[in-house]
């Protein structure tokens, strides 16, 4: 049994839970070492506090499941069943009916819920999983880290590619398409999320979408993408130049910029979350831009592009070694510029290493 | 207000519901017009019995919604705020706090009903709008028929652009990375679902995945893709070969064609959607692969590749003119070879129309 089950039956021992229901399909990856996507479908883990734990899968998934690195039981179900009644009996069958099951309230929906109390009507689901996992998630390994390493290269890997596609009249779509291209073709299975290339003006929308806007001399042009990696992710923003910028561009990029560098060199195990965004809002704050910073400072990253530890505002918990989130200011005037610069870092015992490399300092490109 | 919201008032008047809370992203833009992904932020769209409706977005996504098509309030709040606090008063202030509350179930997360509960404590979740919902999209309308139809011409020109990519040597994961890049670069800005094309033995794993696996001659190549496009999907596979098939290829594909053509021949409103299940089914297990055939023969498809009529053993909803579904047999011989054929149609008021026209014939390329 990985490190990760045994932790999970140990709480569960010790907090006396019978059964845990794992849903999250990229935390059904991290326990179970099975990585798939069931849309509308059932994919489920199931982890007694003292039988063997299972995974139930769609039919068309099982020998996938079972060819994985999985050592344990795969049910499965067809199409023209209920899934829930075979949950029900291979509960059953395998640790009896539960007096109590933890679930992921966080992604559980209440359909399910629903289902599973109407079989199980004696059985407590009031426990909930979530910030065990993401406690457990929180700091990762060195074996975590270095794979995360990966795939931050493959995110410097994505930069070097767009910004290769750069050129005068290129539309963001295409410039997107090019870098996905690339890297399918060497392997990398999917992006984190969709890849952001926005121009000019398009890139002071913080969530704007690429199309066919195109790139013009003398505008900056934004890049926020990254990769998933054997399960892992990378996430990573870069704004650079096409021609000569502006002063006012070069302005605000080198104030996103110091206060990047600034809340990253803040970094290490006691200080607080809220302390890094703090200081990077400081910065920004103070060169007249803080209303146009909209948006936490970094998000957590590993498995999943949103994790903990959150590094806003208000979130004083207090940073660790092994954890790993983004640090990323921007700036956004609508209808002018728009900045963000970003590297995800892991915390070492004496300040943290960035994930990815490309150089922050405003590139120029012809 | 558009007919789908008058369509929702109208029930929630009938059924003296005071708000309906929508929480999934492609029914947010069904009932709106404004599509985002929130990923782990909140995306809701509140609709009162009696009052002005209202979305309520991550503050990043503000300009966007006010920019987009929907006409009547948009509110938003900040990383460092509390969303459930804000939701609270701007129900409170818009219409007041709800006797009764209608969610989606089936996308609602347990801990976010959680929030909503102690917030509201007096209030009645129990009404679920997921029936309602998946009844309101399961007859299409000749405007969203129009747009899936052009849906389909995208899928049609994917396979245009895979099956030039067919050559000895090329990995699946390449042939995949040219489908996607051409399409972006013409400007479908997102897939249904992560392109399929799987050659030779990996076909025969019906949910397999692209990988550096090669096309070698004499075998087949399975593509099942879609894409979205103005909201609509698209849904589809073709399997071809890479010079001459098999006798044994050419038998299977012809079996699993003729289930698909027979299936698709008896649509029309009045039959059970099982009935057309079994269709393809007897086909295949006339010829003896029955065991084969190991997934329902398909699934409604519209803002989403799940959606109902579900058309499977079991399923005994009438089929009426204007639903959308796959028709999709399939055989895998695990090891030896795998064939799927696939158009998604539309019911139309004697029979069906398909939205994809690539031929469906074992194509052969050189």
């Amino acid at each position: 049994m990985n490190q990760q089950l045994t932790i999970l039956r140990n709480w569960l021992q010790d907090n006396q839970i019978d059964l845990a229901y794992i849903t999250d399909p990229s935390h059904i990856h991290y326990f179970s070492g099975f990585h798939s996507e069931p849309h509308e479908r059932i994919l489920a883990l199931f982890v007694p506090k003292d039988a063997e734990p299972f995974l139930f899968v769609p039919a068309l998934e099982i020998e996938e499941a079972q060819n994985s690195d999985w050592a344990f039981q795969v049910s499965g179900y067809l199409d023209s069943q209920n899934p829930w009644d075979l949950i029900q009996e291979a509960i059953k069958k395998n640790s009896g009916v539960p007096n109590k099951m933890a679930i992921e309230k966080n992604s559980l929906t209440v359909d399910r819920l629903d289902a599973l109390k109407q079989r199980m009507p004696q059985t407590d689901f009031s426990t909930d999983l979530t910030q065990l996992i993401q406690q457990m998630q929180l700091k990762k390994s060195t074996a975590e880290k270095e794979i995360m390493l990966e795939a931050g290269h493959w995110a410097d890997v994505a930069f070097e590619i767009g910004f290769k596609a750069i050129k005068a009249g290129a539309m963001e779509q295409e410039i997107v398409a090019e870098i996905e291209y690339q890297l399918k073709r060497k392997g990398v299975p999917s992006m984190s999320f969709d890849t952001l290339v926005l121009a000019g003006k398009n890139a002071a929308n913080p969530h704007g979408t690429p199309g066919e806007n195109q790139v013009k001399p003398n505008e900056l042009v934004l890049f926020d993408l990254g990769v998933v990696w054997k399960g892992y992710c990378s996430d990573a923003t870069r704004t650079v130049s096409f021609k000569e910028p502006t002063d006012f561009q070069r302005k605000i990029h080198a104030i996103v910029l110091e206060a990047q560098l600034a809340a990253t060199k803040a970094v290490k195990p006691g200080v607080k979350a809220s302390k890094i965004d703090k200081i990077a809002r400081d910065v920004i704050s103070s060169y007249g831009y803080g209303e146009y910073f909209n948006h936490r400072l970094g998000h957590g990253i590993g498995t999943t592009v949103h994790e903990f530890p959150s590094i806003v505002e208000g979130n004083d918990m207090t940073l660790e070694a092994g954890m790993c989130f983004s640090i990323e200011p921007g700036i956004y005037i609508p209808d002018q510029v728009g900045v963000r610069v970003e590297d995800c870092l892991y915390v070492t015992k004496d300040g943290c290493e960035n994930f990815t490399k490309t150089p922050k300092e405003l590139q120029i490109f012809d």
